[in-house]
């Protein structure tokens, strides 16, 4: 495979972003000019012990430091902006373009590191703007998704148009703007010569439900309840959070807002005019008990079960302002991302055993929807578009090697489709495409602040840790006369509760000195690294047989010699 | 609230199964008589760090082990029989009741242990039998579930019948025999007393579909492929796989069975005769070459993703047999049970890289249905049963605080519906029903081979060690002379990479260094006890200053003096 030569071609790459939900960002490359879209974060699996986020290896930008133009932010969310901080750190990026809410969010987002702003600059984009650059010109275009100001980015280059969608769904009603229908019909005609479009709903048959339709449904649900209404959703869905803000306008109640993260979309989208109540709709947590329970809601954070947010809080008794009482409705307005759903029905549960009544979203309550498009959009944009190449981003394998199928259903020649994994080439000429080796790609685990490498061991050890425990011999030896002066010394944690295993614990005492009394009788002259290993193995197949369980065995010697 | 009184009124509670689902056991206590309904297993979330499985706390049985007349279970699943041999090695059990292949499945689970078997007797339901105890009659009701031989359990007492229904769905087309609705019925007409039903769906609406539906779709399915087929199911519903084999005889299919828990199921599904495959349609594993592909299916267990199942392993390229070739089509006839969608995904993504179709169940594929009844089925079985008292079983609290909304919608005063945690005692006599305390009730984790008890302590300790590994520093000191003889030994493991964080770790042993020297040359006599404590939380702030991360700090002290 040969690498692809930036001066004549263009190269696409996924830094992260394929065969997973999260930490996107995306590299194309071309006259010697790196332009990235996106950074964002991935929550862990349980799987990733201990680590708080992962970021993609951002090795190839730092090698390549000199040719990058810019970053180019499709919207708001924290798999697309939450890399930025950890990016600037290792990486000098010259400018952060970016449109409406985004720039506030990454705005907010780099206020906690001052001087990490002063190697940057953020680029408001605005309707029509186009940044020209070598070879290319480059545009923002308004698609719909569940947080507002969500735009595709494209790319006009020598060699053709390359267009990013960023993620999205084709919503005919949206709450706010619509989607530039018009331009992407437009640059189909123009001829589209690269697509990489959102694959995160493309195992989804059909088409997703419409933003204004949950709106209707979330008002009609109110109309019928008759006490005080608590609903949870997403702080960043703001379009979302204005139906709420309406549907208690509508219905006569006040609205309380309670969670950090949805204080701030309240806040900020009143400045930028995406969220409107007149004065007095929203009241102060402290002014709930002045008015009737049908006069009433609380808008909170926690949809997903997070044990810190507020709906948790509130469900497990311990939240400041809102106790529950008999007639309280809670509605959940939002589905559970994947692997959140324990988390959410712990919460579900423990609201019910307080005595009120939870609403979920279901096809009859109607109380949510989806920011990504399914199989019916996905279809709708290839067609648009009509690409000649095919890149499916955004999502596991399975969702791209099937967005890959719709797009030759759509006519795309199947060998023009590109299902890539991060670090994958494509190079795309004026007359083919082709794949084209491969950059430096990976995880980078997060762990606090990040003092030294979460490595794969580490990950390892603790999941041999988390599993098991550990058990540790402290053994005090005097290698020259061949002794063990003190009687060693056990540390266990996680693997038996000592004081019912005082037995069982003495059978591996006893075990260890015969092990290393007759070592060191054998022994002309005593090597510590040996016996480590040695007894290490015999301590832990005795540990397993007796326990049947595995714990990380640790001998520690102290030579007093 | 007074204690129920055996002689005179019926006590139900349950030691496993309220607020869970898994590890069912129900015990009905009458005319000093304890009938248990099943004993069951839970396999544990993420969250029980080790532990291979939950079971109930069987102490109310051993404190009232001569009370104790039998064990009635209502079928086979692991969350009904799986808790027997723990039950059996700390309670005398006179009598096991069960009925058709579930009489198999605990004795092939008894295999194992001979000695249980010499305390017990397993006594086989056959249709019309009554046991008659004192002023109780039990009879066995069939049902249709997920597994064959599935029973409702009867209780005709002096004060009334109480009816536990075990798994349940209505399936009006089973594969096998059709429930005994005209008992349900006649029992309705003669007066139920108190029913105990099945809640795991009772938050799903409508009606569940038909095991005989599910057959037409694969049949309909296999039709379509022109090569191999992998399928994946439960190993323990031995109606769908005989659907699955006759879809091979009826598409001229010979079919190859993977996984040691599907060729138990064959083996035992023949010889009772719920598996019918004339001669020459199961081939070895070693025949499969002999085919062409268009004649094969492999019949696998895996569906849950399970690391080492055989549909894993065919993903991951490490079956024995089975290489995945082009063209060949995997379908998953099974839906993820919760925790386990995360597996399954990995394993649809491993095959999908591997170049095979994956084909899971979807409201169009219809390869899989539950094996219990939705809010339809609920109602219909608290329709035919008219019970004057109801207590829902199975399920999460919101599972059965909704069931007892369905069954007050039925006709059964909201009064007279009990949502009860494990241990709470409902009193019926024959007049009244009322809560009557409550009895030991919880978990007992197993680990291994069950040796020392896996307290909470324990799991928390796995989950503290789980985040941010362990740091231990063994100290060699000599409490006399006030010295540290030899430099302080840092062991971490799963905390930070040592190699990289040399700095840090000599950071931390100069403060412990200093810490210990200023504490002792201040001190009369060296109090070790105290010493310890304070230089770990010393340790456990700066290392969290640091880092960020708060390992278990453990300072291990050797006392020469």
């Amino acid at each position: 495979m040969d690498k692809f030569k930036s001066r004549t071609e263009i190269g696409i790459f996924a830094l992260g972003g394929l065969g997973e939900v999260g930490k996107n960002m995306y590299v194309i490359d071309y006259l010697e000019q790196l332009f990235i879209i996106d950074a964002g974060i991935l929550f862990p699996d349980e799987h990733l012990l201990g680590v708080d986020y992962v970021i993609p290896d951002f090795t190839y930008l730092v090698e390549n430091q000199h040719k990058i133009v810019g970053l180019f932010i499709t919207h708001g969310h924290e798999d697309h902006i939450g890399g930025i901080p950890f990016l600037l750190k290792k990486v000098k990026i010259p400018k952060i373009y970016a449109a409406g809410v985004t720039v506030d969010l990454i705005e907010n987002k780099l206020e906690e590191y001052p001087e990490l702003l002063n190697n940057t600059q953020i680029v408001e984009f605005k309707s029509h703007f186009v940044y020209k650059f070598k070879g290319v010109e480059i545009s923002f275009l308004r698609l719909n998704h569940s947080i507002p100001d969500s735009f595709a980015i494209v790319l006009k280059t020598d060699l053709g148009t390359i267009v990013h969608t960023g993620d999205f769904k084709i919503d005919l009603t949206p709450v706010g703007p619509s989607a530039e229908y018009d331009k992407l019909s437009a640059l189909g005609s123009e001829g589209v010569l690269a697509l990489l479009s959102d694959s995160t709903n493309a195992i989804k048959e059909g088409f997703s439900e419409s933003e204004k339709k949950i709106g209707s449904s979330i008002k009609e649900l109110f109309s019928k309840i008759q006490d005080r209404i608590i609903v949870a959703t997403f702080a960043s869905n703001m379009y979302r959070v204005q139906q709420i803000v309406q549907a208690c306008i509508d219905c006569n109640r006040k609205i309380a807002i309670f969670g950090r993260s949805m204080e701030k979309t309240i806040e900020v989208g009143q400045q930028i005019g995406y969220i409107k109540a007149p004065k007095g709709t929203i009241i102060d947590a402290t002014e709930i008990n002045n008015y009737p329970t049908n006069e009433l809601c609380f808008l909170c954070t926690g949809s997903q079960g997070e044990p810190l947010a507020a709906l948790s809080r509130v469900a497990n008794g311990t939240h400041k302002f809102i106790k529950l009482i008999p007639g309280d409705t809670i509605i959940f307005s939002s589905s559970p991302i994947p692997g959140n759903q324990e988390g959410v029905n712990r919460t579900i549960n423990a609201l019910f055993k307080r005595g009120a009544n939870v609403v979920t979203h279901s096809p009859i309550t109607d109380t949510h929807t989806t920011g990504h498009g399914s199989q019916g959009e996905l279809k709708l944009m290839l067609t648009l578009l009509r690409p000649k190449y095919f890149i499916p981003i955004h999502g596991e394998y399975r969702m791209q090697r099937i967005h890959a199928d719709l797009a030759i259903e759509c006519g795309v020649k199947k060998e023009n489709t590109f299902v890539l994994e991060n670090g994958d080439v494509v190079a795309i000429n004026d007359h083919s495409a082709r794949l084209a080796g491969h950059v430096t790609a990976g995880d980078v685990y997060i762990d606090g602040t990040g003092v030294g490498d979460i490595s794969g061991t580490i990950i390892k050890e603790r999941k041999t840790l988390s599993e098991d425990g550990m058990f540790a011999l402290v053994i005090t030896i005097d290698t020259k006369a061949k002794t063990l002066p003190i009687e060693p010394q056990v540390i266990s944690r996680g693997f038996i509760y000592m004081k019912d295993s005082e037995e069982l614990t003495k059978s591996f005492i006893e075990e260890t000195k015969a092990y290393l009394k007759e070592k060191m009788a054998n022994a002309e002259q005593v090597n510590l690294g040996m016996l480590k290993a040695g007894l290490a193995d015999v301590l832990a197949k005795s540990i397993n047989e007796k326990t049947d369980r595995n714990p990380m065995v640790i001998p520690i010697f102290m030579d007093i010699a």
